[in-house]
């Protein structure tokens, strides 16, 4: 569990790197339960010894994708907030990066959704503290446009159905079919901003 | 495959019932996958050998479960909205059914998320046409709310996009959490109203 983005970027992080996406197309083409080491190592031209040199075992390869998704997720997007003007700017940014960071890297960001329940709890433990910090993001924002009238929990949840509202793209979208990512992220970002507009607005009639 | 929500309400619907209820509780506890037979018949406080006398295998078990969520969801949905005097009132009323046939069934519900992909083609498919068409529902009201004017690729990829965000509480709700599912649902409505507002606003500055 050790094993992190963090240690550093150089030859063994690469391969580190290139053993968790061949994993992640995998687990995101047969399931993660179907997928063997075998598998694994064929996809990623590696013998068996060099992916057990990196990862003990297929759920430390799991972890590995996980943990990197939600670093990608995490890093510097307190400090690029601190630069945008106003918390709608804010908000925006925050859905267009969820977003694109997703249509990036698709395998991840579907592990995460349908595999992290796999991981053993102290791992799982891990990833929903980050995802947990990743939210609170969100919901600091949102508690912010709220003028601080709305209880942090239901800022909480506000921010768990949005990026619950955008997750679910990944569920049923076809990049081959009508509807690009693109359209898909307006859609999802104006049935958002029209949303908690239409919440502010509750929020001064009951009170 | 036979096996339908149609063939009656007699004993031996409410004894399939009452093996579908059994299972999709074990499902949402254990995982589909690591249930067994032996499981759910104890669950279920029958045979095996009475299990197998309604359904042969797993498979069915669990295609039962969905598809008569799916019949529940879609039963008499269209001559209800026929009855609803506006746009409005008949999305509100599609969202409130929705969020309420989960509240009451949510193993059934949580069983269609994550468990669908487990069946066989040919049941996954009969299970899949049965959402489009329940999805279908919600676009050809969004439809009118949009006055036409929005392509029909739009409108269900916004009813799939809405549907999502509801579905997506299942992943995180937590009933004896501080926030309720009435409340809950009030802030999906909300986020929807609004949010189809916007769309609505932007496709009219677009036009």
């Amino acid at each position: 569990m050790e094993t992190s983005v963090k240690e550093g970027n150089g030859k063994e992080w690469v391969k580190k790197a290139a053993i968790g996406r061949a994993a992640a197309t995998l687990f995101e083409k047969k399931g993660y339960l179907e997928t063997s080491l075998k598998d694994i190592s064929e996809a990623a031209k590696l013998s068996k010894g060099c992916i057990y040199y990196y990862f003990s075992s297929k759920h430390e390869i799991l972890y590995f994708i996980l943990d990197v998704y939600m670093d990608h997720l995490l890093e510097g997007l307190e400090d690029e907030l601190r630069g945008k003007p106003d918390i709608c700017s804010k908000i925006q940014f925050i859905m267009h990066r969820h977003l694109s960071l997703y249509n990036n890297k698709i395998p991840e960001a579907k592990a995460i959704l349908t595999d992290a329940h796999n991981l053993p709890y102290e791992y799982y433990r891990l990833i929903a503290l980050k995802q947990k910090k990743y939210s609170q993001v969100l919901a600091d924002v949102l508690s912010d446009y709220f003028d601080g009238e709305m209880q942090m929990n239901k800022a909480k949840a506000i921010s768990y159905v949005v990026f619950g509202m955008c997750n679910s793209i990944m569920h049923w979208h076809d990049p081959e079919g009508p509807i690009t990512l693109e359209e898909l992220s307006e859609i999802c970002f104006s049935l958002f901003t029209g949303g908690i507009r239409q919440l502010k607005t509750n929020q001064a009639v009951n009170a």
